[in-house]
């Protein structure tokens, strides 16, 4: 085999993105490194413990994934997308710390382990969570080059996942969840997608667009990696809500049925489940036309989004 | 009067101050506007009235003002740096809403009102926290310039309210008070100063940081600032604890001797009271003196920082 970049037989999707999910753990276990002993450092220990716990315990990755593999599609590098792609696992690990709180979503497990309110203590798992969200941005600060690919990235990802964005969708969320079980409300496919567009959509769209703008690509590129996104983006979501009607728990880490026994909105819910496979299906093959602009190098986003039609976790 | 910007007389520190508060008042309502009635647009709106609520509710302001004064200290405008300061501000709400939360300090009163969790819910308050955090990096990136400023700010303002800064400051303070009501340790000085060098004097420095990125001021400069900072932000905490031993319930607008009820350390316990009063006039004198590299520019803060002595709320 030669020692080159250019192997001799392709490596599978699945091997690329084993490669590319190790390259991020790598960074992430170095971004967050061991607590020091030392109770006078800047980060008390119980708190650099429980970030840790909660970040490094697994995960798809698949958004640092996502913004690896876009930069590379724009003839960029994963080395110089890295810190991007760690600044969004660590916001979204953040997210999941906070919605699994008693006031929130009330959930004891997470990735089949306790969550970090459970196994540390709520109030460190509050902060545990304001730490990692405030330590992506300065990870972007202080990795991202140049500067004004690194400030672009701060837009993205502080818009992404802010009140018009991730959080504003978790409350929505919250809101829909209240009304479908205390109202009895019926809600409508609309109300359902204009959640998930912030809940889930945004954070998943983000990573294409931080990994165009770091490959400093072109307009038209960075276009089709966002119309790319926002379609993934969906069809994960729709394959999220199957997966809780027809999944195995022990592969998903979580309890399967929740959905329907909080009586809350999903997809199946309102296109039955042939009519959610269909629609995810449809977003799947718009994500991959969508990349046409990208030619050869947009390859591997192309499997990936017929692949993700196929997970069973 | 003339029209220009030289007054035939200088006004009053108070004068001067209350200019820089309304400054920054108008920013903020303008970056926090009330909610649409529309429920599909991006922000719902109990999330967009939670976050109004906590940010226009009052409030000193003395991050954001600082700000606008280290940047004209330095040369530059109180325009260029409105973004940054409001930033400040928006970080500093969202520490407050947070810390009052049942898991964490526990408040139903802050500055005189229901605590935002008490206003409203404590999902909705944590989420307000978390889009007020999210939105002080979207200000800084859409808002200050050139790039390389930006960065600094972002990276000066992450790394001030940070796991290794206010969030870590927090976290420990929060065993600190574990230890000093379950185990009656009687704690030190040094570990009391290492809490609020974090918890408070972090975010008390980066303003003087941030303003002098934005005037692009000297090495000089930026340092003399860095350690007026840090002297005034220790020197303000021990005011704070002072008001709450000696402070009048009415003007602070929350309860007095909350601190001694908790066994909680606090610069009275280890110092006195004289020694306290002693300690901050020490640090106000520091931090006057440490501008003089700023010549006449540097005055408003030196007056600003032997103001801080007086202060009642």
């Amino acid at each position: 085999m030669t020692s080159c970049s250019e192997p001799l037989t392709a490596s599978t999707l699945g091997e690329h993105l084993d490669l590319q999910r190790r390259r991020v753990e790598d960074a992430l276990a170095a971004y967050l490194p061991r607590p020091e002993a030392d109770p006078s450092a800047g980060r008390p220990e119980r708190l650099a413990s429980a970030m840790r716990y909660s970040v490094l315990g697994g995960g798809k990755r698949l958004r640092p994934v996502l913004c690896l593999m876009a930069a590379e599609a724009c003839g960029g590098s994963w080395e110089a997308a890295i810190p991007a792609a760690c600044a969004l696992e660590l916001v979204h690990t953040y997210s999941l710390i906070h919605d699994d709180l008693p006031a929130m979503d009330d959930d004891d497990l997470r990735r089949g382990r306790p969550t970090c309110h459970k196994a540390y203590d709520e109030a460190t798992a509050i902060l545990a969570g304001d730490g990692l969200l405030t330590l992506a941005f300065e990870l972007i600060a202080k990795g991202v080059s140049p500067d004004s690919s690194a400030l672009a990235c701060v837009r993205i990802l502080a818009e992404a996942s802010g009140p018009d964005g991730m959080v504003g969708g978790q409350m929505a969320d919250l809101q829909a969840e209240h009304r479908a079980l205390d109202q009895h409300e019926e809600g409508s496919l609309a109300e359902l997608e204009a959640i998930h567009r912030r809940k889930t959509g945004a954070l998943l769209k983000a990573p294409l667009q931080m990994g165009a703008a770091i490959a400093r690509a072109s307009d038209s590129h960075r276009e089709a990696l966002e119309r790319y996104g926002k379609a993934v983006g969906l069809a994960f979501q729709i394959i999220d809500d199957l997966l809780d009607v027809e999944g195995d728990e022990t592969k998903l880490g979580k309890r399967v049925g929740k959905d329907s026994g909080h009586g809350k909105w999903t997809y199946p819910r309102f296109l039955g489940v042939e009519g959610s496979r269909t629609r995810a299906r449809q977003l799947a093959h718009e994500a991959v036309a969508a990349l046409a602009p990208l030619e050869a190098r947009g390859e591997r986003l192309r499997d990936l989004a017929l692949a993700l039609l196929e997970r069973d976790s």
